[in-house]
């Protein structure tokens, strides 16, 4: 019988890795695994195993077999033919290897589920957790493991950060990554787990609820084989931080293509919705809103309400994105009496104080800091929605660098818009890389607000217990 | 009284320019504005006027008055203080010139209601158009003219193409006008009418009906004075073509915000979408929409109905299309035996012929120049989807150009989805450039095509009367 939860931790985390397939050979999937480990620094001991080896590849000594290498291997990475798998799996059991991530495809998404279950198997009987068949791995910008057999130009590189991010899909995973590495956030933990046959969705919410290196959990899934035992692992997972989840196949049609993909059985559209509301899943219902959702989690606190403060330097964008509270169910919040007096000195004549504070096209960032500061300090807002164009003659770096002080050091959520071309893009990279989430609608913005107060009412209930 | 429509032919297509408050000041806007149209190459002649001028204004002849020119002047730009502009107009009256753009602020946004009838009565009483006052006025990339008093560096420059966008709001407008222009598709007018105390959106709305160079009209409002006149003007302008609008002030709070902008009475959202809905127009609910829907009516044909097929060659990614069309009202279409026969013989085996059709991580540019040319001789099929993920091995700019080529050069429209980082980008670029749009999540395709397909059907309809 499986265990409850696979421990995962030597996986992610290893000190040596075989890479079993290793290959001189370019075209070869096991040739670009171990390029990219030595490429990107891997930062412990890489084994090149071939079956047919006799030397060096790439500079390291090879082995014939995972049992000649006599030294701990925490990890092997295994890219050979699927017929070949079970043979180099036992031999990786008999190893004492700490796990094992598979590759190569050719299981049960392409019906050899005969082949899958002798992988299943094997990897019980060494109690060897397994990611796979049919993934694209781990990357993981800390250990610089990188197992993806991608061409490595073809993605951004990560910086380190915060968020985790698990997908079933390869495709989806590898797009979703390069876009996470071309945004200013950072990347915790990236796992794509394939086919599941061994480690799947449960043993890696259950894991990455546990690493302290995870700050937010993002979650691409088609179907959850242990329903009852994610549900659990999500009950612990929700209250201790974020999970963002993206299911495919909700739509029926949707849910056949997933099931032709990897074989998930897909549930009901209204039993998954149903679950992710009791257990405090942030639900994304697009790709756009994984980002859109994970910049605000991974960067700005909890909120303690849904009244929202929307500053702007653009009358026509305070209108649209009060619009756009609205149509995400949050409200406009209503200033101090304080607040109006500390602002009314502050503004010139022109500004007409009330929300959404438009504070004219001239805005500078004297003027941003000044509205940032004492709205920062009304108790009557909740969050901050501060609409930065930078078209306009007052906008520039200093009003880039006003967010990112306001935005990193109150107690309080903020979120930028800013929406434009290149002049635009350059602040909008310098206020990410400060730590303050950019949108490029007001839409975007609301909704992203809008899911992240929705998890803190889940959190406050569940840790205030009456 | 006012005439029913303005005729804004000269305005907007003017060949000879006076900018009144043209100045050697930098700071002062009529400053910004002359230079640039001398930097922009307006073309067509020039004249600065300064009531203080004597000599010449960077380089060019200076006058101290519009009545002082004694050549036809088309258009003026005037840039002076509130109080000085009935002055000024009156003699632009006199001199007979054909339009004005009054950019100056201090009108009835601020209170000062009898200045702003003073202009109006002035305007009326010279049958001359006038746009503004508190207006960014127009930049057109054929004539080169630019009246926005905007540093240049911070707005992207634009390319010619068919996208018409006006906007009362001035923020709004120069955003959007970037974003326009930092994508790869074209602008053709960009009108920012303030307070619109003489040419309304009605007057701009029947300009751009009629305009040769508009293939699409977009616009953004906050309230619309002239209502009857309105949707007269828009039964016959959505027949030639798509108007695109977004309305500021959907939500109560929203609309209490606009009035406190540009003082537009709101009216009330359902009026306004039941209104939307009946006379064929494409209601954007957020900015981004304006650049979604933008890009696919700019170049693409209208489609003969709603059955979808997707390619992809990533597998998640085609089921979350599929769950997205649904999401948006679309089908899934279904492919003709003749076209999965020659399908089967031009993919590899390990393809199941069906829609999505998932190519595998390895389709090359061959095997989506197969399918598209199968799928886009298929009578079952109105529309297709392409998801082109440019992290797998086989995508490269050979896909690119298959994905131009055939985007192109069919009957029915095409859309692609691509996301990702830098060598994604790249490629977005370059297929957007050879004029097919590209969406950065499967969500933002299906709701564009859903648009183009709405639009398609109201077409349909009013052109085949039985």
């Amino acid at each position: 019988m499986r265990q409850r939860y696979m421990n995962l931790e030597r996986l992610v985390n290893p000190r040596s890795i075989a890479v079993i397939g290793a290959s001189q050979n370019p075209e070869k999937v096991g040739h670009v695994i171990l390029k990219n480990n030595i490429d990107s620094g891997f930062d412990g001991r890489i084994y090149p195993v071939n079956i047919n080896a006799s030397g060096a590849i790439m500079g390291l000594k090879a082995y014939r077999s995972v049992l000649d290498i006599k030294r701990p291997v925490d990890l092997a990475i295994i890219a050979v033919p699927a017929a070949a798998v079970p043979g180099v799996m036992r031999e990786c059991g008999r190893a004492g290897v700490k796990g094992a991530i598979v590759v190569s495809g050719g299981f049960a998404e392409v019906g050899e589920t005969g082949l899958q279950d002798e992988l299943t198997a094997i990897a019980l009987r060494y109690s060897m957790p397994v990611i796979g068949p049919n993934c694209l791995g781990i990357t993981d910008p800390r250990t610089r493991l990188d197992t993806l057999f991608l061409p490595s130009f073809k993605i951004d590189k990560p910086s380190v950060g915060g968020v985790s991010f698990a997908s079933q899909s390869g495709a989806v995973g590898s797009s979703v990554l390069d876009m996470i590495n071309s945004e200013s956030f950072g990347l915790s933990r990236f796992i794509s787990y394939g086919n599941a046959a061994v480690v799947d969705e449960v043993d890696i919410l259950n894991f990455l609820c546990k690493d302290r290196e995870t700050r937010v959990v993002v979650f691409y899934i088609e179907g959850v084989k242990r329903g009852r035992e994610f549900i659990e692992v999500a009950k612990r997972a929700t209250i201790r931080k974020p999970v963002i989840i993206l299911k495919g196949g909700m739509s029926e049609a949707g849910s056949e293509a997933a099931h032709s993909h990897t074989a998930s059985l897909a549930g009901s559209t209204q039993a998954y919705e149903a679950v992710f509301r009791q257990f405090g899943f942030t639900e994304a219902k697009d790709l756009k809103d994984l980002f859109n959702f994970s910049k605000i989690f991974e960067t700005q606190p909890l909120a303690r309400g849904d009244r929202i403060a929307i500053i702007t330097n653009g009358g026509g964008t305070g209108v649209l994105a009060t619009d756009a509270l609205y149509e995400n169910g949050l409200e406009l919040a209503k200033l101090s009496e304080n607040t109006k007096r500390v602002l009314r000195k502050a503004m010139p004549p022109i500004v007409n104080v009330r929300l959404p504070l438009d504070m004219a096209g001239d805005a500078d960032d004297k003027r941003f800091a000044a509205a940032l500061d004492a709205i920062g300090n009304d108790k009557n807002v909740d969050a901050i929605m501060a609409i930065a164009l930078f078209q306009t003659p007052g906008a520039d770096s200093r009003v880039a660098a006003t967010l990112i002080h306001y935005g990193t050091s109150m107690s309080k959520p903020m979120v930028v818009v800013s929406m434009g071309g290149s002049y635009t893009k350059t602040h909008k990279s310098m206020i990410e890389s400060g730590g303050v989430p950019v949108y490029e609608s007001p839409g975007d913005a609301a909704e992203s607000l809008a899911a992240l107060i929705r998890y803190s009412r889940y959190r406050y209930a569940k840790t205030h217990k009456v």
